[in-house]
């Protein structure tokens, strides 16, 4: 590092970067991105958080990305134009990225709504780092639930554009889970999350 | 978690929310956002990585962002337009307190050559919870160093606007830590970067 082996420079930035192997080596366990999507109401946070506390019970690097700590941070500047949506999903991604790369186990809590912006998060990272998760409650289920009051506003027309109601919510086609959160319990959702990262390969099954 | 019960949904949600302060416990060290800003060439990747790499022995959790994960990924919409280098100089201080927020230490490597997007990123976070390092090899170390090439570039004329030559570099006035990364070594450097996590109680005092 002095100035007469700029050369060198390049060789330490090599040796020292730690890979995410690496990571998972020390850490026991590998890390995946886990894409909730679903209507609102449909439990998509509820479960990603619980998934999360199960997770780190067993001392794993996990993190949750929902809005609230996306959209009034990274993504504040971005509102609910079609462009703004596909915009914030693609920082979601971007970012998910970067956690998958420092081998956290990343969880991530959007509507998502549309399959074209998920498959683009999908296509960042390699196969298998990807696995989406269909929180499929019916829509009257999670209507009747209307935890934050939003379908009542947009039955009312003081929302547009609401997922379910005035925008389309487009199903994923090959998620590698689909959950009727309506019907199952919490237990039961997180226990099938959990079965999928050990099929995965992502954990080691408990013994 | 069934439409009976909606509000049931929203005690889960915070019962099973894993805060910063229970990630520290569980893993024996706090997390920060260690900046590191300073001239193109002034060794601010490598001893980032250099940094990163001693902690990962360690076995603590770290991960450098840096040109290489940020600029292709999630800021590959911006150029090096004021308002451009603003934005992606905002989006590194969000993405860092999402990393602070997970209980990773993480350390970010930009030139990030003006004060007040420095200081944007600053004020994101708990006083403490930034430590801005600046990397002050002289202008004339860097560009004779000019691992990229780009300092011939600039002096050329190809690239407009380039910091030191032909922006300003708006040096830290009160920068946590303060290092001549032209005359000290990589390993002095380092030594005093996980000085001052030990002095900040980032880490614990290696026995």
């Amino acid at each position: 590092m002095t100035a007469t082996t700029p050369k060198a420079t390049n060789i330490v930035w090599h040796e020292a970067s730690v890979d995410r192997q690496a990571r998972a080596s020390q850490r026991g366990h590998s890390s995946s991105i886990l894409w909730f999507t679903g209507l609102s109401g449909s439990g998509k946070s509820t479960l990603a958080n619980a998934v999360n506390a199960a997770l780190f019970e067993r001392g794993l690097a996990t993190y949750v990305l929902d809005g609230d700590n996306i959209r009034h941070g990274l993504c504040k500047d971005l509102g609910f134009s079609d462009a703004d949506r596909e915009e914030n999903i693609r920082r979601i991604g971007e970012v998910a990225k970067l956690f998958l790369d420092a081998g956290v186990i990343v969880l991530t809590a959007f509507v998502s709504p549309f399959r074209a912006d998920r498959d683009k998060a999908r296509a960042l990272v390699a196969d298998g780092d990807f696995l989406e998760i269909h929180c499929a409650a019916d829509l009257a289920v999670c209507e009747s639930r209307d935890p934050k009051g939003l379908y009542a506003k947009a039955r009312a027309g003081q929302i547009k554009e609401f997922t379910g109601i005035s925008s389309p919510y487009e199903a994923p086609e090959k998620p590698e889970l689909c959950l009727d959160t309506g019907a199952q319990n919490l237990e039961q959702c997180v226990a099938a999350v959990i079965n999928l990262l050990e099929e995965r390969g992502v954990l080691k099954a408990a013994a």
